[in-house]
């Protein structure tokens, strides 16, 4: 949670070839993540006091890993400090090691994808119950509470909702604000939160209010056909690239203009992760991989955005959807 | 929102020391910056498509700004992109900027204190509400929800939420499960929300399940005695390690364990802003500052923490509360 909110209150963690591992850490947060990992050293800096980066310096040092090459996540590390650990251990050269990281969290465990999994039902099963207490003339705030109250009492911690109705849904992150749901109008969200501390949900769905008119319904089914063609050719050993081109070549036959620059990402401890689903990234599909897939439609001469976005795992023979798709508009009202 | 939800899609503010100011940002992004800002130049750039850095480097180009000094906050610019920027632009030195940012920052204008003062009192009330709801055996989660929802709907998106029953109490930031509320214990929350899309609260109250011990109110009352001083030494000129030290005092006087490394922080759209109200800090306080004042106390013998937080307004002459400080605990059933 530290690392989200206070992102200056800064942690290490240092893995050596041999597996070991030591966490340099702040020590308000030391007896929260001793309950929350077996990692068995754990360096406590005070806060403050201490440089974060003059205290992992030290662990190089006591750990002969002074000199030679570090890989490091050079996108996520601060200039300040890879100054400070260049000056202080000239002999130890900096290697970025950012693809090979990200790599290799992408492949989830079975118990993480299970994780997931729970997060992105209780997000889906949360936005319907929201979306059926609610009427017309709710506002898009009491909507919006409804659902991540729900969200929360499944153990979520809320940490994005992105929510536009009728013109407002073009927006790509709006967020929820003080407006009645009225008829007629097509409703979106986006939303997501942290389960066991953690484990991220990020889910879409598009609604209406009132009943549909058909061709809402049509462009609904037209934006699911898109993500089904996403869902259909993954597999393990397939570029990442081939889903966002099986969505892309999906908008073009269903008549739906195309403008997204991914069409999905994975999912883990964090929003984004890889493989990110997006036309140059050719990095092969493997089973454990978890893909949110989420095409978006935006109709500005209808004023209206239609949105959908499901979790799949990557199997050995394709997919196993962790959230159920969308089967038609969410009416309110 | 999307700068803490997914911080690898960059944004970038340059400004000239004319006053001008050019924003380089994903195109996804567009619509809503330009209806949250007056900023004349957005430079889009296309994500997975466009390097970010790069299209920095081309700005800086076009103003004749790729030579000389360029002021940067070198603890968030990324050893990637800094090593971008000095090998495509050999003639810009970066110079870490990042105290001077922060200072202009700390000084806040009328309306962003008004802002965070609605941030402030809109999540007192809604954990005040959502305890009035509650009884004997509610969960710590059906508890959050409660107060959470009431945060969204008086325009609130949650940020994060520590909260602890009993013993759970002492974990720093521990968040809410499915455990029952229990006569006799002490609860803690430490929680906040981005209002308006970019202002933050965060405010910490202590409560008790049933009728308190005398004990317990005791300790409640001479936690606010640590804060009450902190307030009394607010004032313009003064350094900001004074506030830390007179809650240092009091909770000496007060006869209450004490291992802060911090009392309280600024507060705006990070939730940590200078100045940090800790001891090596000499910063002089000024007014338009805002500051969250926050000692806790853990007490691990009576398995409790206590925990009080509200946000102040530096005045030409001390403070101006901008949340009402908690009186006495909070009691549910």
């Amino acid at each position: 949670m530290t690392q989200v909110s206070i992102p200056d209150r800064l942690a290490y963690l240092l893995v050596s070839s041999d597996g070991s591992a030591s966490l340099v850490l702040c020590s308000l947060e030391t007896r929260l993540v001793r309950g929350q990992t077996d990692l068995s050293e754990i360096v406590e800096y005070t806060e403050f006091v201490d440089n974060p980066a003059a205290v992992l310096a030290n662990v190089l040092r006591e750990r002969d890993l002074d000199s030679g090459r570090l890989g490091i996540e050079a996108r996520r590390l601060s200039l300040t400090d890879a100054e400070f650990l260049r000056s202080e251990l000239p002999s130890l050269e900096l290697v970025a090691l950012d693809e090979e990281i990200e790599r290799s969290q992408s492949v989830k465990e079975r118990h993480e994808i299970d994780s997931l999994g729970y997060a992105a039902q209780s997000t889906r099963a949360s936005i319907l119950e929201g979306a059926e207490a609610a009427t017309i003339g709710t506002t898009e705030r009491e909507l919006c509470a409804q659902i991540m109250s729900r969200v929360m009492e499944r153990g979520g911690i809320p940490t994005f909702v992105v929510f536009g109705s009728g013109p407002r849904s073009l927006e790509t992150h709006s967020e929820p604000i003080d407006k009645e749901l009225t008829e007629g109008e097509i409703w979106r969200i986006d939303a997501g939160a942290r389960f066991d501390g953690v484990f991220n949900s990020d889910l879409a769905r598009t609604g209406v209010v009132g009943p549909p008119q058909p061709r809402q319904t049509e462009v609904l089914q037209a934006l699911r056909a898109t993500q089904t063609a996403g869902f259909n050719v993954v597999e393990p050993g397939r570029p990442a690239s081939e889903v966002f081109r099986a969505v892309e070549a999906e908008f073009d036959s269903q008549g739906l203009p195309f403008f997204m620059p991914h069409v999905g990402h994975g999912l883990g401890i964090g929003l984004h992760e890889a493989p990110m689903l997006q036309p140059a990234n050719d990095t092969p599909l493997q089973a454990g991989m978890v893909l949110c897939i989420e095409p978006m439609v935006q109709l500005p001469d209808e004023n209206e955005c239609y949105h959908v976005e499901d979790l799949v795992e990557v199997t050995e023979d394709g997919i196993r959807n962790l959230s159920e798709p969308q089967d038609a508009l969410i009416q309110i009202g």
